[in-house]
């Protein structure tokens, strides 16, 4: 049960570490790299078989600008690809989204909202869970944690 | 190894075929719904639990303006739901992008292209590829064809 | 006389508390909730069902992101639902605009400005002062004073 | 129990039509004048006048471009006025998208989706159905009817 | 030759400012309005008529979000009406920009840069310049004196 | 009282030609050109200086994709310039719209709103009709014509 | 003196051949693949440093979407690579502009204009042309021609 | 082995200087001027010309707003050039990145990233390179020097 992350820019690093603390949280293995497709590409190639060797079965990849590194992992392996587009501040943030939801056909990536690090985790996790019965039981009782914290807080009503 | 794919109108139909022809490629079982989220919530509700204690261990919802369905599901179920946003003609199918894409912490949905329902049921079978075998043979060999194919034809030159 | 707000974060408090000091300058009652549509589904139906019967008339959601919330609720009432785009700050804002505003047909929800949560309570309160008099002499009163203030100011001529 | 409609030119006859449909099918009366904002300003707020002088109790208002006539309307009254962008072909109909939900705090425009009339239709029964209960049966008996609708069809399954 | 400038909002007064300026230098009288079109609606028709009254010639609106007012205003005079959209910081200023230039046929208003108070009031003085022969000679000499500039500065060389 | 119209390309003539109708309409001289500013800088440079001295009191200019050349013209000439984007069928027409109205400090383009070539034509005709009594009266008919035929028709209340 | 066209999809063919037929008009050799970054990457490389060695000097690269196919090339190679983004009709061609221009430092595309392969070629020669005088003289006649094109035809006024 | 590099404020300076840098790096001559393409035309086609008279092989250009700078500049040579648009802070950049890359047919301009002025200067040398051998030997060199910073680096693993 292994995921590994990659991204592009060492500057990346503080929103990817959010995919990994919740990594963390539900038990999963992952390694990390910080690999740009197009300054090394064919490290990354070398990385990704490397990964998918050694047992990964998840991949996730945040990128920012014209944020190739999703797509060009994805066309390297079958193995499913989480893309995180990364705020670069510019054009709202619509050159890395586009750059990575827009794949042609036969290449998906599973894009997440923008900065949203922490989702390409849980979707990695509800991903493997489909093969983990364990991981889906904890992922049932987050969600179940998630609801009875509503209802205990702001679900009561709040004063505003 | 089963595939249960949402919409929420009948006009959806012939996009969301584009799903239906690459799950029956690779042999996956899949069933087909039209619920509105906004509409049928309860119903909706039940269709996927229903689905779940069935086998369904991916599901695909595609939705366009407000395009709410796919992240609805994903508050259902903690099954990989694949979002495909449909493009309204408005706005350039923004809308029913960012509905999709921008999910909050916690119930990530996997975003494909704008109308690009083949890469939903791509994307599917890379996921439960990870379980199942059989099922990334055949992904690697359609890969392997494609470039095949690419090599055979335009990869060696064309007139233009 | 009743409105009951919801929105799905607790760090959406402050921009909402701006509807609430309007609709209590108009004597308008207002309930208050903290419910995320996707992560406590079930308790938000319950608790709008039970606004509802304790006499709500009026709903105002706040969402940023996807913001499903106030299309959720509206599918769960045919009591007017005010909805609150909030900039996540991403894309100018246009994701919670547009999952908001583009609902499909037969179920609206009424769209006010990006974070102007005020005048989601002034167009409460325009709504309940079809059937409460009291109130449209309130509205009426104060759009007069607004009149009155701007010819006392700016509508004398300013120095710049 | 009326609902007055306006727009501003001849060519939107056809979308604002859905709005009236919907009013009828409710039972709900209504009268439609086609007056610019910009072309004649001064009719334009006798008519409303005269409309909430004859008892109507909302107003919604249709227009493109710089979509001006749901604001200055609502600046002449304090009666809810939902309004209508119509997609005029450029900037994919964020010019009378923004021109009519960005209003300034204190004069608040209900705002539904692109070209969406029906909505506003919609809308306006769901606001007159605070005070109209056999109107807030008829929407309660509609919603019961879409879901039984769906059941019967959609909900069943469909093949694809 | 007078120029008279309305702005909605107190707020907008530093960015207005620029305009003045620039008026000054040129030695254009200017006088100066705060008046929302929205919430006060006669007292702005009052306003425009009584300037045109008193020899304006050229009116400057400047106006964010749904930036009603330069189109109210050029709805109440055949004087050019110059639109200054002021970016209220969503939606990338686009909301008040579309709001302006997007006017429907016959109504034209002059749109410039957002937040660009000071090119209105340049155009301002090259509209006045083709009836007050000063006027267009003080422009020339303006426009050669810029060019001098650059020539002794930047267009000299820098290192950079 | 004349009024000089250039556009970069044959295709755009069928645009322009709504300026130039409404010129006529109004009994504005008119001279047409449809030089490029990226082609032929120096042959569009004499034109416009050649317009001046001719007698020329406004320009109209109009251009698509990145429309250089309203801001061009204004460059060489303190005559104000009318600017009429284009959209040549890319991003929403954005590319024109903005590549016109965003004109730096000190040399302003007044822009009207995509494909309003008509719009330009009204704007020159209230620009000259500060200096031209005749032009005015003409423009006051004009507007009240219209409100005339407003009230015959659509505003007498329409049946839809 | 050997330009190399790289596109991914037969589909692009007639856009590209736009380049093409610019090439042949300037004496320029070219030869042209069909082959997706995503779907052939080893093949893509391998052809590149083939053509590379074949003595290619410029690259041209045309692609929609998610468009990585110039900027994929552009980390295989230091030759200048011109990326022509190829409008899939969603959001406006944005997708395939941000793609291709928001490259990552050090890596750039040179990019032109949304299905503008004409001006991809145009570029091409220009870079060509600082080796190859022949080519630079004959850019300066082609010039020269459009110029007098343009003053032999709409230059000397056209009846609008 | 020249490079002149415009651009049309002093306060572009900053950002502009990323291109000087990395010029120096690569040994590459460059001169630097800031002339307003719109406030000294003249100097500007004076400059241009001096330029390449002087034996500048590539020009780049940087600009912001409706950023005509590097547009106006290909129209007066068949030198490449290079646009680097420069984010004003208003409509997320879209503004300069539209005015620059959309050029007509037959007047490219080679366009880069937002506010990337580093990009430029290595694609200026990819350009000179295919002229200059000693230069093309240095851009290997120091890709394959990025290569191996990546493998040292983020490309062994990181921890987060």
């Amino acid at each position: 049960m292994k995921v590994t992350i990659f991204f592009g820019s060492k500057s990346d690093t503080d929103t990817m570490k959010k995919a990994a603390a919740v990594l963390r949280e539900f038990g999963v293995d992952y390694s990390s790299y910080i690999i740009s497709a197009h300054r090394a590409g064919e490290l990354l190639a070398e990385t990704v078989a490397a990964a998918e060797a050694d047992g990964t079965e998840v991949i996730i990849a945040g990128a920012g600008l014209a944020a190739h590194l999703p797509g060009v992992i994805a066309s390297m392996t079958v193995l499913p690809v989480i893309g995180v587009p990364l705020d670069g501040g510019k054009v709202g943030g619509l050159d890395a989204l586009l750059s990575i939801v827009q794949m042609p056909k036969q290449i998906p990536v599973a894009t997440v909202g923008l900065d949203n690090a922490a989702n390409a985790a849980y979707l990695a996790c509800e991903i493997l869970a489909i093969k983990y019965p364990e991981l889906k039981a904890k992922l049932k009782a987050f969600r179940a944690a998630l609801k009875q914290e509503i209802a205990a807080e702001g679900g009561k009503g709040v004063s505003i």
